[in-house]
């Protein structure tokens, strides 16, 4: 018997930092199975981290940790030059920040993703790919690791062990490579409502995707990417949830086998 | 048969940051045998609590979290007007990230002891005090609590039913009410190592104090403070110590029965 | 002939902090007479800043500086137990970092007012009150300097012979001694619109202010602090603006006789 | 007749901040022309850059504006992947903080010179060089702006009329190109003090240098930067200063004809 496909959907949250609200959280936790919660360094602040935590726990989804770059003011989008000791120390102290939080509130850590340029830095700069799944391996190696499907993030954490969850982005394109097409290039970006869904449902029930290069390529599909700050997250976190029960694909976290 | 006395000798480490670097951590680990640790709101970056947890392990060195007030430029010695709970989340956030640096290096937490003026606005003002307990009930109950001695907010962590420890100064003086002479007055401090010592030797032997009203009062001293800025820090410690063993008084962690 | 009378309307803006926006600032703008803008203490960025002397310079707006205390997490909204010394220097560095702004886009400073928990020491710390007045005086004396309508900053500022603002509110009631009824107390807040509006029109023409004890004393109304962050703000600046200049009140900044 | 020949001895001071000490800024300041104060941004506080600039007037030392990345963890020295906007902006704004500081004391600024990461980024990269030019030229263009010699930050400085001062470092090997050898290859750093000085002096008297690779190379040598965070800064300089005094060499910060 075929088992049901599954995907999780996981959109960046508690993005707020003291007097500034940012996002939409509670009007997106319906349509989520898991959470990206920020730890103060690029966003978030202790008491949006603990409110952020309490409605993941209202609504079932999985706590996550999102650790940064710290760079308040360019909210972790800015590369910059750390050491892998520095992106080891630095994922180990949000790690620990997020899950005392989680704790409080009787809750417990499920995953780590990093966030904007560490995220990206760690897609294909080996070092700190290997220093981020480090730390998540001697803090809390039950914690599943989010990264871009095939990256470094994802090769560091199954070399260690750990459990990963590949994950994919419905509104951007790829190349021949793997990789995403830059944000730079025209055609980085699936503006077609439509469009976005169908590659979802390619990668997540295929398990290909179709690059700008023309050739389809293989892709894992464990977990696919909203982005919260867009202008109509809620009513894309919908269609795209409903046409994914639609055609029988499960929506739950990453599940693993015991 | 008589419990031989024991006492605990506390010093607040690991408050350098970035690249500049503060106290006198590795040659005053031997003489210490509990040592709190900041945790990057006040003093500390994520290299230097590792760097200072390594330390402390390799000294066998009880590490404790030392929660500070949001305000780097002020050391946290500034008083600042928080809500008991945001002293609850940044006592839970910094609690969290000490934590997983310790167990990142192989150790675990001793206790938590806030620092500068959220020490002692907790020492008076009782929401606060609740808030601090409450972060340690929450997250980590097994924690020893540790406060000025008699305070709020050793009586906040007792009603809890955590494990408190009363802390008491060599160098300060006390008033006939149980609290140290403030700062500001003249006879704030015991400059003298003789009178300092004599006054650890009477506070831990004997449980009395003497103040500067006259009377002489009770006290409960668990753990003594060693200011680990001071330029005689280490000369201190060292006849401190020596002074406690000579006594027959035993250097520990503060113990507890299971 | 008896001079038309005049005030100003002054509101907070340029409280945006990196990705994240805070108030209605464009909008605003028509309204006012005076912005006094963030420096990036409590909030507001060097990009923020920019856009937002650009904005002033646009609608003809003074340019004032609004130093805050070092707490963005906090917005500058709570006490922080600061040194004169130090309330003297983080005034000036907040003045020269937005008078450097202003002189990049052509315009220059008009006034400087401080923001949230300075502002409200300041109004009855003498000691803070001189340092700021000092700052003020020190490095651009031709500065206005607002503050709450017979404080002890304008005070500060009227011994160094600056040249002040009295400021008075729309929204809040006063109290006999001349002082705001604190936020905490159930009648600190005048919700309905034509009793704002009523209130600073007896301050502006009259000269007097209704007290919660009950007798009306003088007040000094130079000009008006709209709250930025208010639902209704736009809405309320519209209607107080078109009411001063229906009773033949002249809006315009504080002017001077040189 | 030949002008005497004249050169600055220029180093970064005011690398203190909040209960940090770094370096030996008083100690230095007998032997320097010019001082680049850190404005809060990598290093410094409001308080550290007044006593600083105190410091420096009683000194008769030079006073420049020394801007960093917003990176206090990382002292300014990790490379960010900032826009040209965001590098005009953080120059502006320390230039205008650090102005006011001077103009509170008394004094007034000199020059200008980038920090670390924003120093290294700038000498190679156009855009970024010309953002932090004309955040001078806009600002405040009688200042002068240091940068490595015949770098694209001299040349940016040059193409907007400002003054420039190239600058030179007595213990770094130079290459072919005429660019500093990478400090990770092995032969980076001049170590021996008689060699440094040599070097120095062909520069500043004879306008040329050795280069790893072999050739000499024309070098234009208007300021010499000390680190001051070095063990031996302080014998060092007095040795530089006095060679240069020996040599004929005038120690003056840069001059240019009205």
């Amino acid at each position: 018997m075929t088992p049901t496909p599954t995907v999780d959907l996981n959109c960046d949250l508690g993005e707020s930092f003291g007097a500034w609200t940012l996002g939409h959280d509670a009007a997106l936790m319906p349509y989520l199975t898991s959470a990206n919660i920020a730890c103060g360094f690029h966003a978030g602040d202790p008491a949006v981290m603990r409110q952020t935590v309490r409605l993941a726990l209202q609504h079932g989804v999985a706590i996550g940790v999102h650790p940064g770059l710290p760079d308040l003011a360019g909210f972790g989008r800015r590369n910059m030059d750390i050491s892998a000791d520095e992106a080891f120390e630095m994922t180990v102290y949000q790690l620990g920040a997020l899950g005392a939080v989680a704790r409080a509130e009787g809750g417990h850590l499920h995953h780590l993703k990093p966030h904007g340029a560490l995220y990206n830095m760690a897609a294909t700069n080996a070092a700190l790919a290997q220093a981020i799944a480090e730390a998540v391996y001697k803090v809390q190696p039950e914690l599943v690791l989010y990264g871009l499907a095939g990256s470094e993030l994802t090769k560091a954490g199954e070399r260690l062990g750990l459990r990963t969850a590949h994950e994919v982005f419905a509104d951007r394109t790829y190349q021949a490579n793997g990789t995403l097409t830059p944000r730079r290039q025209p055609d980085a970006l699936i503006t077609s409502t439509e469009a976005a869904i169908a590659q979802v449902l390619r990668m997540v029930q295929g398990g290909w995707v179709r690059t700008q290069q023309g050739p389809e390529i293989a892709i894992k599909a464990d977990t696919v990417c909203l982005h919260g700050d867009g202008a109509h997250v809620l009513e894309f976190a919908q269609q795209l949830s409903q046409a994914l029960r639609d055609a029988g694909v499960k929506l739950a976290r990453p599940a693993f086998a015991k």
